[in-house]
């Protein structure tokens, strides 16, 4: 291989790995329609014969949600830690994918070498079993990936943070370090799932009625807290929600969760005496669809809350969905069922996120030479590597989507911006963020549609219509609305009326102005700019 | 008048005053294409012509914005202090009502008799010029509406509370308190313009470059402080966005913000050495569309803001609003502009409405029988309940919109429901919530549109079509497109040929079977619910 100055190679004779393939979630009122948000791989596409593995951190949405989606087009081979894996091919199962992708177990702490690549997965605590750190080796230096982290010294599941392997990569030198963002605003230290596991089952001690606890079921630690306190407080668990059932099922297969309570049916949840009965539910962040919110709505097909039982929100509010879950405390409130949230007592629940003097801690650990802040808003980024640079780090770097970062040799740059994007999971279809199908639903949404036909003999003479059909533009009444669909008709009409012999045969001529007709006679009707379209029929 | 045994006459002798009229904004992502939402004022309507009047407290959109819409359908006159009514009427003008409506003046502290209702406007504190409460006296007692109000001990502009009167008015005896319940989940007291106008010129005068300041425009004691901060710092202050020319013109025009210095142009700001200029600018909510929303897309014709520049936001983040505001800071500190939100530092903002501590000295000076809590979500209406009971008000309601509440005689009680709910202002029409036209659209933006037709000679054979319009839907290719047009085509057809000879002569039966048929090949397609519409066109 030749070495360019740099000491690396012709693009071509680049070596990739991939460290974790994410998702996001569509809304219904930002993205209706779309259930996932994936990451546009055509750039690592076209690298696609240089990538030597997908390596996975830990099992949240965001870091293996597009695995399944995405492979097809990478087709590189994954390894994962065994709860971590027990997960993906869960996912891999629904998309027929189980037997295509090459999935290798690494155990805990266990080592991968991928060409260059000398991976080494360190274990760190988050709020999932099995968070991992990769540490990186090449033999331009060590980048030290931390995954999602933060330093939970009494985790419930899983070791506490492997502080003496780290102390020792840092001993041999590490080269950059690839870190979560997401609360470096937030003072002190986050707290531990054991403080969690204390204060709630006190909390849980001091409910009358039903308890419904709400928590994210990827929590196995939080969920096993949970089913212990409801045994502590003589009441009887029921998990509510298809992910809980979904991620215990996942736990157990590894081995977590073994000594639990017995676990009541839904269906058989409302013959208990209220005061025995703990739910565990999904839906904390006022997911419409999910198990709590439907029991906000006294829609669950088994399972009601009323005056004297209590919610409890193991759980924070994920910007942006603020009005979701305001909507389902009001929800409660006025049923007179009691709330219990984070914002009232800390301790109910903790971030799975450094805060800065756990961040600080990293960097002592690590000393790297190079902060690269990943996992946040540009602001959560910016702020990192301010952080980072009061902390002495010689370097840092505050990476966008899409940034080409050079680590080695010579001082860290930018060297290329590569396409990145969004890709939406549309029904069955992968759709680029830009596509024309969701401009134009979007257009629609807010202008509304117009369809105009009509039918031409072969002297391109009108034979029948032009008829408008109307979506989404609304008037006072019946007549009025014939009225406008009159006026719709009619200024097609006239369009087409005024035009000559030639444009009268031109198909596209035909569309076009009388497209442009039609939408004017809207804009007059309604002032709105509705999608026209015009279909003409030639006999 | 015959009275019952509650002591009034039949339904069609009710006297009725109607205390503010507002609105609240749409949103691009949850209600596309909607800007204004309306109260439905349907039941008002019917009983229009016992409506004695509109009074208004002051001039918040949440108040006073949907007079210009509903006035048509009410016909009442209208009462308002001077700063409200100059605001009211350059509505009534925008939509051309201006002569229409009786708007009479009311002097601050002034009177008003209605019928029975016998109305004293009390002064009282708020983050907008002349926030009034209103004494309502009756035959059967006094109902104390506050509107929105704070208790500032030293508002900038305008009176402090008239403690005197409200102390008079308790010893009076009054019946019912409709009161303000947003801030009853915050401890304290809100503090005072006066600590703000301190604060932000302390911290303007620690900036360096530009400094753009955002804040509400109404808040015209804020304004004035912005206004006279740059005086005091060597900077010439720049209005930036239409509503602040707006609320500035009001201001001037009932004699407030006469003393502040000269205003320079957007068009002339940019010739200022960056350290003398001051920018007040709409938008701290990130309303895409308003100026601050511009100078961070770099989108404004006039003004930039860069690297050393400062934004001051001056507001506090309105629920639901995370997200945009969020966007806005990541945007500005991308390009190095430094940001002092009220998150950091909160004096640089008060609210205008009342913290626990400043409702329990308004319950302390009212002394109400009936405490009847507005202005919130359940959440915080259900909370002021508790409040009230805590300080052993005798009667506390909690109303829902459309509740028909009797405060007298006897106790007092929700004794109807009346039709309430919301109406949408959509382009130049409004629109019922439930409109088919909003569910249309709502329906296209999650799952597409298919359009299909086809033209029918007088035997009902068809002559020309099917042909399927689609918008919407996404193909990974063109070829694949016109494969699933063919599809569509296809079953409509074959739906159509399905038919027997009567069906084929009935377009609805026509139109139903074939959507039926396009519909579920849509879905088979795409794995999408699109609306199906169908034109028949017969020769």
């Amino acid at each position: 291989m030749n070495l360019n100055a740099y000491g690396y190679g012709p693009a071509d004779a680049r070596k990739w790995i991939i460290v974790d393939i994410g998702v996001t979630f569509g809304r219904e009122d930002t993205t209706p329609g779309v259930d996932l948000i994936l990451p546009d791989p055509q750039y690592l596409v076209e690298e696609r014969e240089n990538i030597l593995g997908i390596v996975l951190t830990h099992a949240h949405e965001d870091h293996i949600g597009a695995l399944a989606w995405l492979w097809p087009r990478l087709k590189a081979p994954v390894y994962a830690t065994p709860f971590t894996a027990a997960l993906v091919r869960e996912k891999l199962k629904e998309r027929g994918l189980l037997e295509k992708v090459p999935l290798t177990l690494i155990p805990l702490k266990g080592k991968l070498e991928l060409g260059p690549f000398d991976i080494e997965f360190v274990t760190l605590t988050h709020s999932i079993p099995e968070p991992n750190g990769l540490a990186i080796r090449t033999p331009l230096g060590m980048v030290w990936h931390t995954g999602d982290w933060k330093i939970d010294p009494d985790p419930l599941i899983g070791e506490t943070t492997d502080e003496e392997t780290l102390r020792a990569m840092a001993d041999e030198g590490i080269l950059a370090m690839v870190c979560d963002s997401t609360n470096v605003f937030v003072e002190g230290t986050t707290g531990s799932e054991a403080e969690v596991r204390e204060k709630l089952t006190q909390v849980i001690a001091g409910c009358t009625g039903r308890v419904a606890v709400t928590a994210f079921a990827s929590n196995v630690a939080r969920v096993e807290t949970a089913l212990q306190a409801a045994r502590a407080c003589g009441r009887t668990p029921c998990l509510v929600g298809r992910s809980m059932h979904r991620i215990v099922g996942a736990a157990q297969s590894v081995g977590l969760l073994q000594d639990i309570p017995h676990l009541i049916d839904e269906e058989e949840a409302g013959g208990l005496p209220r005061e025995n009965l703990l739910l565990l539910c999904t839906g904390s962040q006022g997911e419409p669809r999910a198990a709590l919110s439907r029991i906000a709505r006294n829609e669950h097909r088994h399972v009601t809350l009323r005056e004297g039982d209590t919610v409890i929100f193991s759980s924070r509010v994920i910007p942006g969905n603020e009005m979701a879950i305001h909507a389902l405390y009001n929800a409660f409130l006025e049923r007179g069922v009691k709330l219990i949230t984070a914002d009232e007592d800390h301790l109910i629940h903790v971030s799975g996120h450094p805060a800065r003097d756990e961040l600080k801690q990293m960097y002592q650990w690590a000393r790297p030479q190079i902060a690269v802040p990943v996992h946040g808003e540009r602001r959560h980024i910016l702020e990192h590597v301010k952080l980072a640079q009061s902390l002495q780090v010689p370097e840092a770097i505050a990476p966008n989507n899409g940034d080409l970062i050079r680590l080695a040799p010579g001082p860290a740059a930018l060297v290329d911006e590569v396409p990145s994007g969004r890709l939406f999971v549309d029904g069955a279809t992968i759709v680029e963020a830009d596509d024309d199908a969701l401009r134009d639903r979007r257009r629609i949404a807010a202008e509304g549609a117009i369809h105009v036909t009509f039918a031409l003999n072969a002297k391109s003479g009108i034979v029948a219509g032009p008829t408008a059909s109307v979506r989404g533009l609304a008037t006072e009444d019946e007549e009025e609305f014939d009225l406008a669909l009159a006026d719709l008709e009619g200024a097609a009409k006239a369009a087409f009326n005024k035009l000559g012999h030639a444009e009268r045969d031109d198909d596209e001529a035909v569309e076009a102005n009388v497209m442009r007709a039609v939408r004017k006679a809207a804009e007059k009707l309604w002032r709105k700019r509705p999608l026209v379209d015009v279909s003409v029929l030639r006999l």
